[in-house]
């Protein structure tokens, strides 16, 4: 049986939301943050080939790494229409925000998750010049790569309904999380018009509607 | 006709060797990095999506993301084994690398190149204290986290030569950069010896070796 190993205010709102959405049968455990630290428990680390979240297990698969675990339950429903198929106009854009929802907009979150997390943690005494570099390296280095990002999800999200073009797609479940990440920090400001009509489409989803209910939480990520 | 935009030293070194693995016919118009700011050229900032390279250029299509151009090209050579298809015993294993070489791999990376440049360019009068605080996340956050995904690499290659299992694959591609970078940051010691057997079967794949005839530079990556 598929299970789902999912850590509240994580990454894994992704995978279950997909499950949902693609009407899987499934068991889900759901694991608490360290109250804390924050951390996973190591229940979760132990389980996981990377210590961390999502995991699912498959029979003797134990997989990590989301848009993995994305295109391995694809390939268990061909019927489905979350990812276009070689050929369809939509393949192109689905693949671009697939692949850069990880690959370029997950680590100027991390950085920015790392930066705060090593603010706190340092003498206080240093504290307010720590912060003060990194709020450099933020504004000079992630700002405006993040803001060209930005750009580009506002042109296409103008342009059709969804990253992955006219439906809804696996680029959406991908791009999700990175996306509530930004926005909580305020960097989906007012001028992304095209980004938060997508945001109002995706929370009414019946799939992400259903998916919340079983994650029991307001947010997807966790409150700073 | 097809075009990659190939910026010295860069992730775009990956799609060189795709290029030249496939048999493709293509255009390549290599980028020289800034001598004084090791950044890409504003020629190739404007051009790309993202302001990142790699870039193609396709007829209207300009991509940027280093595994959305991979899927893209993979697409168009379906006599390719590159990408196991669904069913293939090695497709799990081909997903789990091919994801996780940017979704967690290169996010390691790129904090390192990061922190570097930052210690780099902070007053001199902060630089060694700023330097300690890097030294420490790095220590704490990054390297264990890394070894552990080392770890998991140096199990599935002691398993099966290639990160795709039996054959070379696009996930090898696309794991490469970030493998160079690891080796030539000292992560991949002398304690991974499947690692450094994949390397070496890595250098002497014929297509590896015309790629790097092609871009003329000893190393994949940046020389510090």
């Amino acid at each position: 049986m598929l299970t789902l190993h999912h850590l509240e205010y994580s990454q894994s709102f992704r995978i279950l939301w997909l499950l949902e959405e693609l009407g899987a049968e499934y068991d889900l455990i759901v694991y608490q943050r360290d109250c804390k630290s924050s951390l996973a428990p190591d229940s979760l680390k132990t389980l996981s080939p990377l210590g961390t979240a999502p995991v699912i297990t498959d029979g003797e698969i134990v997989m990590a790494e989301s848009n993995a675990i994305i295109d391995y339950l694809l390939d268990q429903y061909p019927e489905s229409d979350l990812r276009p198929v070689v050929g369809d106009l939509d393949r192109t854009q689905y693949l671009f925000w697939l692949h850069t929802s990880q690959g370029t907009m997950m680590t100027f979150m991390t950085m920015d998750t790392v930066f705060q997390a090593v603010a706190k943690r340092v003498p206080w005494l240093i504290r307010g010049l720590i912060k003060e570099v990194f709020k450099q390296v933020t504004l000079r280095l992630i700002k405006p790569r993040l803001q060209k990002l930005l750009q580009r999800a506002e042109l296409d999200l103008g342009n059709k309904p969804w990253f992955g073009g006219k439906k809804l797609s696996a680029a959406d479940i991908a791009m999700s999380y990175a996306m509530e990440s930004a926005k909580y920090r305020g960097y989906i400001t007012e001028e992304y018009p095209h980004c938060h009509s997508w945001f109002k489409r995706m929370h009414e989803s019946p799939s992400f509607v259903s998916a919340k209910k079983k994650d029991g939480k307001e947010s997807m990520v966790l409150p700073l």
